[in-house]
C-alpha cells in the first residue's frame, strides 16, 4: 500500500469515528428503546393524518405540553386540542430525530430535533425546526409521554 | 357553631386542600431533593449577580442547554458564553419555582415555572416569564444539570 492509499485508509478511519460520535446514543433494554422509536414515529404519522385523538394518546392520562407562548397544558383532553390545526392548513412532513434515548427503570428521557412542513391556505409551504426533550414513562407494557417541552431554532 | 362558622368552616378545608393539590410534588431522598432546591437557587444568584462561570458550574461538563432561536449548546464553556448578558442590561429579579422533582436513582426530572426581570440600558425595566424542563445528573454527592429546556409563556 502506497502512502497515497494509506492516507486515504486514514481518512475512512476518521470519517467513521467522527460520524459515530455524531449517532443516536441509545441506553436501555433494546425492547424498550424499540417502543420508544416506534411510539416517536406513531407521533408524527398522527400528526400529520390529522388522527389528533390518537395523537393525544400518546401521551399519559396526566401527561403536560409546554408549548411557546403559552401555560403548561396537561392531559390527553386538552394536549388534543392544542394540536389540532386549522382546517386551512396541512402538516405535510414532520419527522422527530432522537440524539439520547436513556432508560432509567420505568421513566426514560429523550432529547433531539424536530422539523416539518406546513401547507398554507395559499398553497405555499412554510418549512421549520426545533429540538425537544421529553419525560417518557412506562404504563404496563405501553410507554406514554408524560412531560413534553420544545421550542424552535429559527 | 351556627351555619354561618360551619359555612366558613368548610371553605377552610375547601381552600387548603385545593392549595395543596397545586402545591409542589418533591420525590425522591429528602438529601437529594434538598441539594437540587439548592442548587436552584444558586443559579438564580449566580445570574442575577453575573457569575457566569460558577453559573456554567451548575451544569454537568457535558449539560446541553437548548435556548430558543438557537442548536442544542454543550459544555460549560459554551453554556457560560450563552449565558453571559450585555454589559448594559442586568438580571434584577430571577426566580425559578419548581413543580414537580423526582428523583430516579442518580437521575432526575424537574419541571416547574421561571420569571424574571431586566433592567434596560434606558433605565426602565421588562419582565418575563416562562416554563422549563431540567434533567438533573447526580455526579458524587453533587447533582449537576444534563439538559436544561425552556420557553416563554408570553
Amino acid at each position: 500500500m502506497n502512502s497515497f492509499f494509506r492516507f486515504f485508509a486514514f481518512l475512512s478511519v476518521a470519517l467513521v469515528l467522527n460520524l459515530s460520535t455524531k449517532a443516536q446514543k441509545y441506553q436501555g433494554s433494546q425492547k424498550d428503546i424499540d417502543i420508544i422509536l416506534t411510539n416517536i414515529d406513531s407521533f408524527s404519522h398522527f400528526y400529520m393524518s390529522g388522527q389528533y385523538k390518537k395523537l393525544s394518546e400518546c401521551y399519559s392520562s396526566s401527561g403536560k405540553i409546554f408549548p411557546s407562548g403559552s401555560d403548561i397544558i396537561e392531559g390527553t383532553e386538552n394536549i388534543e386540542k392544542k394540536w389540532i390545526v386549522q382546517d386551512d392548513i396541512k402538516i405535510i412532513r414532520h419527522v422527530i430525530s432522537p440524539i439520547e434515548i436513556k432508560i432509567l427503570d420505568d421513566h426514560a428521557y429523550d432529547y433531539g430535533y424536530y422539523e416539518g412542513t406546513t401547507l398554507l391556505a395559499n398553497g405555499t409551504t412554510t418549512s421549520w425546526k426545533g429540538k425537544y426533550v421529553i419525560i417518557w414513562r412506562k404504563e404496563g407494557e405501553e410507554w406514554k409521554i408524560y412531560l413534553d417541552i420544545w421550542n424552535r431554532i429559527d
